[in-house]
């Protein structure tokens, strides 16, 4: 397979076409081009030429292409389509997918555009899944799965199975129910195939099912999957009811999403922005972190300020500050994301003090190695013993409370329900900024005696 | 489900049962334990426990808990198995966790554990599998998968089938291949339970299917995947042969790792450590970049050292190098950041003059915002306009900078063919504050006139 590539003459040549309305060639053109490759051309499309590209090819098609376009293209291209067209996409989707399209529209065409959905089992499913918060595994579950009863035999099991695949894409699994719908256990398709068909299901299932709650959070029914290798997971409501199945393909999605929020966060980006947002969009979500960093930066220099009178002898203490400062947010980020990162995956064993304990072994043993290249430098570059020493001196003691708080500020926000990651980043550099050079000239003073 | 949760109390009580070696106590309580769970014991056993628990237990049950283990508690039990157990143990594993596993051990023994193997054909898949690179398509594929050939009818395929699933865990979907054994198409198991017996395989499969080459990235695979949500791909050798099968469950761990590693790499960690490895190990990994910011934290000093003529009338200068350091830090890691985020999800069009200019009004905005502020700050607070004024115009000039910098250096690593993600976090910050001093310094020095 040579993988697609959006090149800009193809995209010249598509501009061409949607502007001589060459409607079958753009068909033909399109015909062999996956949907994920088709939303990439229309993300590059102007509204007018994305609306006529999406008019123009088949629903079956497009309903994909709609889900994978940016969110703002989306939604700016069904505004010009009639709820009847709105409709034949949805039809075309699954529920999950739909109700997610479903959730966008504008709330005045929501319910004509529900109306106008032919399959009525079809709406009913979408609207039941509109109910569920987006952020939950009822948000990301779709209605569509192989459910048997687990008193039919498996010709039965068989035949029923053959009408309920119809809509379901990739089977998996099929699930066993009771006559209440309660998630019993599971079978696979191989082992339906090598039974004998006078078998009752009763006597094959597999009674042992992994579920996840309705209320589950997605992190979590993504971290359950990968850890069971699971490909589909069932949802079961409060009464252990089957309600839907998420598949893998969408905590892919939810792992990425989790993952780029994460490293964001960790680089001061406040909300999900890409490169090629608005230069307001991007300014807004740097905006708050920068303010951050300048309120610590003032902070640091009121600080200073404090120490004004050490400057005319010793000079050199404030040469070193943007060291300091830079030793205690790089090693603040470095505990905290350790710690971030062991939270997120769950493998964080034992108390919050044996931890703070090894940390700051770790921290003394970074802190000594360091200090005492920096003794050395500062010593033969200035010739001054003492105040050598005191920069090193405090840069030890820096680097350990850096490495305190940053293990603790993610633990402790860890237990008061708030995401950690929220700590790492500038929030971390611009608290330990101030802490680091506070300690590191009050030690300085001390040391040398002012 | 209520998920599973290793206690305290259930790890003591295995380790008293391991004590007082209660063997069939211990095979009861773990038999409906899931093999990731006794993995998660299993790392907090000591090596003596462990290996009494691996031997103890069902091999078809501890192969798949092996694959689980952390990398050293898998090393620490092997070397205590004799070459027949864990030929046992590799018996019941699909080829690639096999070879994973053949791959970390001791060259003198992996013969001896291969000849041990008695499915002969399953011990020449895992050698075939150990000849490709670890970091490659051909190092994550299995050789398991279910292929049948294009001339075949579909009685012959269901029962040909049949024989070969047995060894698959999960079918997904049949491939079909001609007598060169060379990729045509696919076939779904939905498809053949719904097709005449008398049909022929060249007539009813699909002829498009995604594939990819022996030798692709990881990052490659996982983006085609999970662009075209799939749950397999094939994989084919240099002259399209079908050599293996990748499945969503590995992907999802290269996703997962690589998430980790970007991450890690943005807060200055330089390998991959967890919370838990030891103190040394953490060291190692945290030291390298903390080195290079007291280099970078030197070099501020002696810049600084520089100007020290200017120390006497306008301390207040001095004050401010941290806010001046910790703007141009952060500034370069947020637009860094974006950058290397657009790369990995390729979703940077344009050119990177384009870029520049984008970034550089970005930041100019983001400036000029945040040096009002500190302007009025700093006149309020010292009450000297020019002095004010210096630092606001140095600060505009020094986030300017610092944008274009962060901007620019992952997309010329990226160019280069080097991992843009290194660019971010301790180096830029590092050559960031360096920059930022002295571009500071220089203009305050020309402003301020002395």
């Amino acid at each position: 397979m040579t993988p697609f590539k959006l090149t800009d003459e193809l995209l010249a040549e598509i501009e061409q076409l949607i502007k001589d309305q060459k409607g079958s060639s753009l068909v033909t053109l399109m015909e062999d081009v996956h949907y994920a490759d088709v939303a990439e051309i229309i993300n590059e499309l102007n509204e007018e030429e994305a609306t006529y590209l999406i008019k123009l090819l088949d629903s079956d098609k497009t309903s994909d292409v709609l889900t994978e376009l940016d969110e703002d293209v989306r939604e700016s291209i069904l505004k010009n389509l009639s709820a009847k067209e709105i409709a034949g996409e949805l039809e075309e989707l699954d529920t999950d997918d739909a109700a997610d399209i479903v959730g966008e529209l504008p709330n005045e065409i929501v319910q004509r555009v529900i109306s106008e959905i032919e399959d009525r089992e079809h709406a009913k499913d979408i609207v039941d899944l509109l109910r569920y918060d987006e952020y939950s595994a009822g948000g990301l579950m779709a209605k569509e799965l192989v459910k048997v009863r687990e008193n039919w035999d498996v010709l039965k099991c068989v035949k029923e199975m053959r009408a309920q695949a119809e809509n379901v894409t990739r089977v998996h699994s099929i699930y066993v129910v009771d006559e209440e719908d309660k998630l019993k256990g599971r079978l696979s398709l191989k082992d339906l195939l090598t039974t004998s068909t006078r078998t009752h299901i009763r006597d094959v299932y597999i009674p042992k099912v992994d579920s996840v709650n309705v209320n589950e959070k997605p992190e979590e029914v993504a971290k359950i999957m990968s850890k069971y290798d699971l490909e589909a997971i069932p949802v079961v409501d409060e009464i252990g009811r089957l309600v839907g199945r998420i598949t893998i393909d969408d905590i892919v999605d939810v792992i990425r999403e989790e993952a780029d929020r994460d490293y964001q966060m960790a680089a001061g980006i406040s909300q999900d922005v890409e490169a090629d947002d608005s230069i307001w969009d991007l300014t807004r979500a740097r905006l708050p972190w920068l303010f951050l960093g300048l309120v610590g930066g003032v902070g640091a220099a009121v600080i200073m300020g404090g120490f004004e009178e050490m400057i005319s002898k010793h000079a050199i203490l404030f040469f070193f500050t943007p060291l300091i400062a830079a030793m205690a947010g790089n090693v603040g980020v470095q505990s905290s994301a350790i710690i971030v990162q062991g939270l997120a995956n769950d493998d964080l064993k034992g108390s919050i003090g044996n931890r703070l304990i090894k940390e700051m072994l770790l921290a003394t043993l970074n802190g000594l190695i360091l200090a005492i290249i920096l003794l050395l430098f500062t010593w033969i570059y200035k010739g001054n013993f003492p105040t050598a020493m005191a920069i090193s001196i405090s840069l030890v003691v820096v680097i350990v409370v850096a490495g305190i708080i940053g293990t603790f500020t993610p633990l402790f926000l860890h237990k008061r329900g708030i995401d950690p990651a929220i700590a790492t980043g500038p929030f971390i550099t611009t608290s330990n900024d101030i802490f680091g050079i506070l300690i590191y000239f009050s030690i300085a003073k001390i040391i040398l005696g002012i």
